[in-house]
C-alpha cells in the first residue's frame, strides 16, 4: 500500500511542480471556501472523534487538541488564505551570472519534491500542511494521528475536490487511511520516492524517524532555551525579558528553561527575578551557588538534580545557575543547550559580539526574549518547522525552506575548453 | 576508538568555528609550503604504497590514481594556495531586517560542524578536503583507502604539524590510521559527532554510506547525463556540443550517456553525429528507431538493451534515442536521469524554456555542454561535490555549500508581545 501510495505521489509531484501561482492560489482560497462551506459535516465527523477519544479515556488536553468548532475551523480557513497571500517562492531567479567561459548561469528555485509528514492528534496539521505543501509546488503523504481519523477523512475530501476542480492531481496530497503504526514505518522506508520527512511532534517522534529512515528528516521543535544575565545587564529590565521568555507561552519550544546569572550580580539579581516570575506561578530549580542567593527560600525553590539542566520544562518551571564569567556561560550552553534559541542580556558591546560570534544556535539574542524564535515573528509569513538541524535551514522554516534550486546555464551552442 | 574521534572532533569544532580568516589561511599556506620542504619524505612513503600495490596486483589504473610524482605533489599544493585565496564564507551576514515588533535580525554564515569524509586511493584528496574543511571552520574526520596509508601518515603529519604552530586544535583533522573496514561502520554511526557524510567514490560506497547512517550522506557524483535535439536546432553545432559533452573527458560524472532526437531531424542528425563521433572511437547503442536511420551500421553500433538508457557510461560509448518531441523527451529524462545535468539543443525559445521549467535536474542546460557542471566552471573557485541530492545544496558544491546559518537577533531588551 505505502510503495503505491509513495509512486502516486512521485507522478503527481512532476504534475504539480508546474502548476502556476494562481493555479495554486486558487485550490488554496477553494479549500478555505469549502472549508467554511462543509463546516457542519466537518464537525459532525469531529464529534465522532471527540466521543470515540473520551470513551477511550484520552487526557482532556489531547482530546482538546483534537476537537474542532466553528470558530477554530474558521481559523484555519483563515490560515490557508494567509498562504494563498504570500509570495510564491517556486521559479524566483538569483545568483545571476554570466561566467567567463561564457556560461549564462542562474538558480531557479523548485520544490523540495515529496513530503512525508508525521503528526499527531490536531486536525488543523493536515490543512496547514495541505495550504503549504500546494503553495510551495510539493506533493505531501500525511500520516495523521489514528484519533482524528474521522476528521481528517473529512478535511482530506475537501482538499481534493479542490484539486480536483482545479485541474490538478488529487495524489498531490495523499492522506494514509490506515491507522496501523506499521504505515508510519512503512513510510520512512520510501526513500526511493520521499524526499524529506517531517515529524511534527513531540522529541519521541522525532527519534523515531530519525533511527528508522534514510530519508533526511527535519529535526527540530526541540528547545533548551537559555538567557545569560551578564554583570551589565539593565536588572530591571533583564527580569521583564525573562518573565516574557518563560511565561508568556510556557508550552512551546521557544519558552525560556534556563536562566545562567553572572556571579557579580546575583546576590543582587536572583532574589528580584525568583520574586516577579513566583508572582507568576513559576517554581524553581537552583544549583547550590544559585540557591544560596535566593532568600527566603520557599516550597518552590528546589535544588536542581543533575538532569534539570538538560530538560526542556514545556511548564512554569525554571532553571538557575549561577556562572563565574562569559566563558562559563557559554561552556554551558555548548554543553546543555538544543542549539534552538540562546541569549545574552547585557550592556557591553563586546560582550555581546562574542556571545553572537561564538554560540551556534540556530537562533542567538542579545536582550531580547528567546520567544521570537518563529516564522510569524521573524517575518516568514508561515512556518513548516523550527529545525535545530544544520543542513539545509536551521530556526523558523518558511515557503522558501521547502524549496530547493536547480541551476540553469543558457549558452550559444556552448562547449567546454 | 571512532567513539573517542567523534568527541575529540566536537570539541575542536567549537575552537575551529572561532578562528578567524588569517590564522585559517596561515595554516594552508603552511601546508602547501610543507608539502613541498618534505617533498622527499612525502614520496618515499607512497613508493612503499605503490610497490605494495604492485605487489597485491592492484589494476594499473588503481596504482596510478594513488601515486605521487612531484609534479602531482606541487599541484596538490597549488590547489591549496587557491583555497586559501578565496574568500572566507564563514561570518557572511546577510537578508537583514528589522522587523515591526522591533527585533533587527539578519543571517551569519557559520560552519556546517564535523564532517565524515570516505574516500578510495586519491591521496590528494587528504589534503584538498583537509584545505576545504579548515578555510570554512569546519572539522573533518578523514577515512582514506587503506592503499594509501603510508602517503597518508605523511600528509596528515603535515598538516598536523601546521594546525599545531598556528595554535589550532590538531583534532581539527584527524585521521582514522586503521584500515578496518568495520572502523567505516562506526564512523557512520556516530550521529551525536558527525553532522555530515561526504564519500568520495563511486555508487557502492555511496549506496554503502546512505545505508549505513542515520547521519545526511551527501549523494552525488553519479550522472547519466541527456542532451535532446530538439528539430529546430542548429544541427551543425549539436553535434560539436554533443562530441564535447561526450568526448572531452569521457570518465567524469558530466560526460554525456544519452542523446536524444527529434523525429523531424533524426534522418539528418543521426549518421552525421555518428560519423563524427565515431571518429574518435565512440561506439553506440541505439534503439531501434535511431538504429533504422544510421546507415552504414559498423561492428560499433548495438542495438541498445534495456539497461543501455540506465547507465552512466563513464567511456566513449553514446546512448541514441528517437522521441518524437519535447514531452516524450522530457518522460524519457524524468524517468532514466539521474537529475545531474541535462540540456536541449534548440533553436526554439519557447521549447528552451519548457525544457528549463520543467526538467528538474541540479544543472539545465539550454545549448551548451554538460560538462560546465563543475564547480570551477561555476565559478565557485572549489569543489567538495556534486550533489544529485535536493535538500542543502544542489549541483557543484563550493566553500559556502559547506557552511549553514544561524539568526542572530538584537532588541533592546525586547519582549514578545
Amino acid at each position: 500500500m505505502m510503495n503505491e501510495i509513495g509512486k502516486c505521489a512521485k507522478i503527481a509531484s512532476r504534475r504539480l511542480a508546474r502548476a502556476n501561482t494562481d493555479q495554486k492560489n486558487q485550490v488554496l482560497t477553494m479549500i478555505a471556501d469549502e472549508l467554511i462551506a462543509q463546516r457542519e459535516l466537518i464537525l459532525r465527523e469531529n464529534v465522532k472523534d471527540v466521543e470515540a477519544a473520551t470513551e477511550a479515556g484520552l487526557a482532556p488536553a489531547l482530546i482538546d487538541r483534537l476537537t474542532l468548532n466553528p470558530s477554530r475551523l474558521n481559523g484555519v480557513a483563515a490560515d490557508v488564505r494567509r498562504v494563498a497571500s504570500l509570495p510564491d517562492p517556486v521559479g524566483e531567479q538569483f545568483d545571476h551570472a554570466t561566467l567567463s567561459n561564457g556560461l549564462k548561469l542562474h538558480k531557479q528555485r523548485v520544490p523540495l519534491g515529496v513530503l512525508g509528514v508525521i503528526y499527531e492528534s490536531r486536525p488543523n496539521v493536515t490543512i496547514d500542511v495541505t495550504a503549504l505543501a500546494i503553495k510551495t509546488g510539493n506533493v505531501a503523504i500525511l500520516r495523521g494521528g489514528s484519533e482524528t481519523l474521522n476528521t481528517n477523512r473529512a478535511l482530506i475530501n475537501v482538499v481534493h475536490r479542490a484539486l480536483e476542480t482545479n485541474q490538478l492531481p488529487v495524489n498531490a496530497i495523499q492522506f494514509v487511511d490506515d491507522s496501523d503504526r506499521a504505515r508510519v514505518t512503512e513510510l520512512l522506508a520510501l526513500h526511493d520516492y520521499v524526499d524529506v520527512i517531517i515529524p511534527r511532534g513531540g522529541a519521541a517522534l522525532h527519534k523515531f524517524c530519525r533511527e528508522n529512515s534514510r530519508i533526511t528528516v527535519i529535526t527540530g521543535g526541540i528547545g533548551i532555551c537559555h538567557l545569560f544575565v551578564d554583570e551589565s545587564a539593565d536588572l530591571e529590565k533583564a527580569i521583564e525579558v525573562i518573565h516574557n521568555a518563560k511565561t508568556q507561552r510556557p508550552s512551546v519550544c521557544n519558552a525560556l528553561d534556563v536562566v545562567l546569572v553572572h556571579r557579580a550580580v546575583a546576590a543582587e539579581f536572583l532574589p528580584r527575578v525568583v520574586a516577579r516570575l513566583a508572582a507568576d506561578g513559576v517554581t524553581f530549580r537552583a544549583e547550590p551557588r544559585a540557591l544560596s542567593n535566593i532568600q527566603p527560600l520557599t516550597s518552590n525553590i528546589q535544588l536542581a538534580s543533575e538532569t534539570d539542566f538538560d530538560t526542556e520544562w514545556l511548564s512554569l518551571v525554571l532553571s538557575l545557575k549561577v556562572v563565574d564569567d562569559l566563558d562559563e556561560a557559554m561552556d554551558h550552553i555548548a554543553q546543555h543547550s538544543t542549539a534552538h534559541s540562546d541569549g545574552i542580556l547585557t550592556r557591553d558591546t563586546d560582550q555581546a559580539n562574542r556571545f553572537i560570534a561564538e554560540v551556534d544556535s540556530a537562533a542567538v539574542y542579545v536582550n531580547a526574549s528567546t520567544r521570537f524564535t518563529d516564522g510569524g515573528e521573524f517575518g516568514l509569513g508561515a512556518e513548516v518547522a523550527v529545525s535545530t538541524q544544520r543542513l539545509h535551514a536551521r530556526g523558523p522554516m518558511g515557503l522558501r525552506e521547502l524549496t530547493t534550486y536547480k541551476w540553469v546555464g543558457v549558452g550559444d551552442y556552448l562547449i567546454r575548453k
